[in-house]
């Protein structure tokens, strides 16, 4: 294999996976990539993501690769179709690289970086020369990973590829002044977490406090931190990912309303 | 920013919170530190502590900088008090760098050291740009962090303060020969770690076993392995962390004397 | 102490584990060997070992260090007879160092090396000052491990030991064309991991497709993705980890079966 410039920083990846940390798979994952790139810092961001929730890891890299430095390498592996025919892709955008099932996952990012550069990764030279067909991700996203953070050129892994997959609802959708979202999920201290990005709500041309309607009730608007409202009582929050959420001062909103995953949430302008 | 001379070694950084491992928290954390201090190694302690278990941090921290090498940093965040006016505090003892919100998670530190310098982290040029109320452990303790790993000095971070937050209950009484402490928390096999340093029961100048009593129970003399009482029997024991804990050879402490957090412990020496 | 050759690229060591994350004793055991090798990568396989379970752990590391590069340490402590009199072992094979309570945790290895050189650990120079009776994860086995990664001979850990403890019954036995095993434990997806390496299967000298009896069922040939079956359907799978193993497409084998550890396993070549 040619073109390979050695890294000029410390190389930094991060790995989202739902291999958990029970199981020895992330360690392996990590060993092929350290035995590519020895040196390199790995981050992870979340071995939990419930197996095959696909949207949740992508909010998750989404959300948290602005809180990266440029090169960073971003590895994310939630694939229910391993073994399969589907995809293998490589995303520039932003100074950084993903790595990632072609399943949608990185709709957010690509979406974000309407020139971002897209290749498959095809290049058998890049990936393990004996690949289960049950864990890509220690045999074909591992090695990948820890060529390009040692330097490989990006254009060695594979073509440009134009029609990624990207998974529609991914986004809220906006219409007559009322974004519609969902909840992707409830975080450790039960905080609703929704697909709708806190700057869709600022940059709304709307006078009066927006309002947030979930589970039947509405909440008036966009508050800062837990302490502006009673304990016990539900609120909509600019939520440490910079994504809306909804919280419970000193409480559980997940608990509070009964929703999780997949609630429908409205935001008026 | 002025005043970074380079670090003579690795940089070393430990982090303790209870943001858990199922977000994307902790590696946002990670990310800010690293975009700072590129190659600087992290090592968890626990991002498993209860929300706003302070004092079970603060034992973590202290009960695990003495095996760390000097110049390590250690970042703590167990923080209910976020985006109020709470202090955020570096202190400088043992060689060892302690970063935390001043609320008291760090009072064994600081009791333990009385030439211990602390600085009130003020100077908005150490934390980043936009600070999420909600998440100053990335916003504020991690480019802190970061930077101070990156050589910056600690004069930098803001001017000295005189008055930490201490918490009273944090440390056991000495009265007459009797120590009365308290469990802090029920470890990973059911030991009930309390707040009783073995240090303090060691030193006493008593002449025969010591007694511990706990849950109504009387437990004679400070055991070192849990062979020596037989399998199901209670025994006090030199833990692993240094603090007394009461132990069940073959079996879960916490369980059999259906005890944990809070309950009280007496050591007559 | 002498004999200190300097690595020649950035050391490399897993950690094995059933300490958990929760409480700190991992990171302490970091601590250690981060002080006396400064910069070391450090890779977690699993801290979440069950107490006691020492082949869990030993599958855990066979499986793995194929994936890791020449010059890996491996230091795995599931450690039951701490305390006791039990002995402390290095294990030098295939280019890499295994380091483990001598207990059976590493008879994989053993087998499958029949040239590895092993020694007793025993040289108190190589260890912590003062070893805590039930510690000695931080206190023995992290600052061997730490010296040795700092370029410390093998040879100053102690002398050779011709007689490791071996465990009869990781292995599986092969008797008149049927192997006869047993269920290591379910993965994060319910998967059933048997002891039984793939390769002794494929090496198989049977001609027909292998036949695998679980739970009074017989499944019929060794598939290699998940999709081969109808979903709710079992399979006998090669698995990620390389032994043979149990699925269930689309949903998890241990419930469909009601089986878990110590669960006999027959394949007929």
């Amino acid at each position: 294999m040619a073109k390979i410039a050695p890294p000029k920083t410390a190389p930094l990846i991060t790995l989202t996976t739902d291999f958990g940390l029970s199981d020895p798979y992330v360690g392996q994952v990590k060993g092929v990539i350290l035995g590519l790139c020895p040196g390199a810092s790995l981050v992870d961001l979340s071995h939990d993501i419930p197996p095959q929730k696909i949207d949740r890891a992508g909010l998750m890299v989404a959300s948290s690769y602005p809180y990266f430095p440029p090169g960073t390498i971003h590895l994310a592996v939630v694939d229910p179709g391993v073994g399969t025919s589907r995809r293998a892709i490589l995303v520039q955008a932003g100074g950084q690289m993903f790595i990632a099932p072609d399943n949608g996952l990185l709709t957010r990012v690509i979406k974000a970086h309407p020139r971002a550069k897209i290749r498959e990764i095809i290049n058998p030279e890049v990936m393990n020369h004996r690949i289960s067909p049950t864990f890509h991700g220690r045999d074909v996203f591992a090695p990948v990973t820890g060529r390009l953070a040692a330097g490989l050129a990006p254009t060695e892994v594979g073509p440009k590829l134009l029609d990624p997959v990207l998974s529609a609802p991914v986004l809220p959708s906006l219409r007559r002044g009322i974004i519609r979202g969902r909840v992707v999920y409830a975080d450790r201290f039960g905080n609703l977490v929704t697909n709708v990005p806190v700057a869709l709500v600022e940059k709304s041309p709307g006078l009066g406090p927006v309002k947030v309607r979930i589970g039947g009730q509405e909440l008036t608007g966009l508050h800062l931190t837990y302490a502006e409202k009673e304990a016990g009582l539900p609120m909509a929050l600019v939520g440490g990912l910079d994504y809306l959420e909804v919280a419970v001062n000193q409480g559980r909103a997940d608990e509070y309303f009964g929703l999780g995953e997949g609630a429908e949430v409205e935001v008026e302008l």
